[in-house]
């Protein structure tokens, strides 16, 4: 079966050039077929504020008005997606960046009102992966911003990892898919305040466990619950941490299996 | 041989929703495979007034400075590009939106200084026609905004006139291929105060007699130019005019021919 690596990178990566440019340096030398989807960072933030437009959240989470998802737009699709394309393009990875509007690579919900109106929200329905395939088979490297759409013409602001583990489930069937989440931790942590205390291997049960002792909580608690998603829908293995250690042979990060 | 139709269209488009709406409605319908290239609009220049960047201007032509060309791609690449896309999706076009780095499409040369430092602005060097037939093979159309690169991991802001000239011009040998460039004006006109007095057709003798008589003067002249170039290098057919004309039997557009 052919290999897929699906690769997430988060806001902090891209909010820092260094960063971004290491990652992507390595990024282009993975020689399995790949996918990057990659988060906003600071920058919407900071051009609503230049615009003066408000910045508003709900329990850490953005809301999108029209004006908002205008920002999202040029800057997620824009500014972030196409200056990474020209870098991966000098290194001769022949990256192609997308939303999923594009060739209607991927179809969402306006999220339903119910506590909070988030606005131009989307919850992802369906992936169509064939198009995504057909470019991977053409040795492109298909970079999608978190932006989708809902097939009636309105775009919708999408949660980057959602948008990740998504794409890897459409394609876990067909392909040994590996899922990769850059984030700013070196994985799941014991001790939180000690980075050195990662949990190098989590499985359906030790997640179980880890939950009722309150080691995953909070923030993580989503984030791991959806990689157990993702393995429990055939998705050979997904690797949280830190993007300098995630893609050589070091230790370092965590690993979470079936 | 294939049919393919690549069309162009201006700011004026861009810049009143009801003309667009109109032409995406036409364009939806053209059911042979096709391409759109559009151009960018007032879009850009009002998002660099909020912003407070200078608008900078020679001769007419935009002076692409590092912080224009990073609103020239939020807006062209990410507001207007994805807008188009995701409205082609609704009627089941199955658009995908393109700057000339995603695939290496479009490769281009930074203008050199001479007279004038116009910045990231790009010269046309090559267009990867094979990228694009795929897509096109996979039934998808494919939107370029004007937006290329310079394969070192540079954007660089084109015209989109001439990245319509050179898509058409790279397809030109594998398929009949008809270049439209939609416009504000119904053609080329015998007297410039008079939309009734279009000249139907022109070819290379007649194009040299009305240069010489002054009715193909001022910005008209590089614009059929363009498309006198286009003809003589084996694209069938190039039509200007109003795009609520151009893709309907009616009259009242011009054709370039050899």
């Amino acid at each position: 079966m052919k290999s897929l690596k699906v690769i997430k990178i988060g806001g902090n990566i891209i909010d820092d050039q260094k960063s971004l440019d290491e990652f992507l340096e390595t990024f282009t030398k993975i020689e399995d077929p790949k996918i990057l989807v990659h988060g906003g960072g600071k920058i919407a933030s900071e051009m609503a504020r230049s615009l003066d437009i408000p910045v508003k959240m709900f329990e850490g989470r953005r809301i999108t008005d029209e004006a908002t998802l205008d920002i999202i737009t040029m800057v997620y699709a824009g500014k972030i997606n196409k200056t990474i394309v020209a870098k991966l393009q000098s290194t001769n990875c022949n990256a192609l960046g997308l939303t999923g509007a594009d060739g209607n690579t991927i179809e969402a919900d306006k999220r339903p009102v119910l506590k909070i109106d988030y606005g131009y929200v989307g919850d992802v329905k369906k992936v169509n992966f064939e198009i995504i395939e057909t470019l991977i088979s053409n040795n492109i490297t298909p970079v999608f911003c978190a932006i989708t759409h809902n097939k009636k013409g309105q775009l919708l602001n999408t949660n980057a990892d959602t948008i990740a583990t998504e794409i890897a489930m459409a394609f876990a069937d067909s392909y040994n898919v590996e899922l990769y989440y850059c984030f700013e931790k070196n994985g799941v942590l014991n001790d939180i305040n000690n980075e050195d205390s990662v949990i190098e291997q989590i499985d359906s049960i030790s997640f179980k466990n880890l939950v009722s002792e309150g080691i995953i909580a909070d923030g993580m608690l989503p984030k791991i619950s959806n990689c157990i998603n993702a393995v429990n829908h055939n998705v050979d293995k997904v690797c949280i941490g830190k993007h300098d250690k995630l893609f050589t042979n070091k230790k370092g990060y965590t690993t979470i299996v079936k």
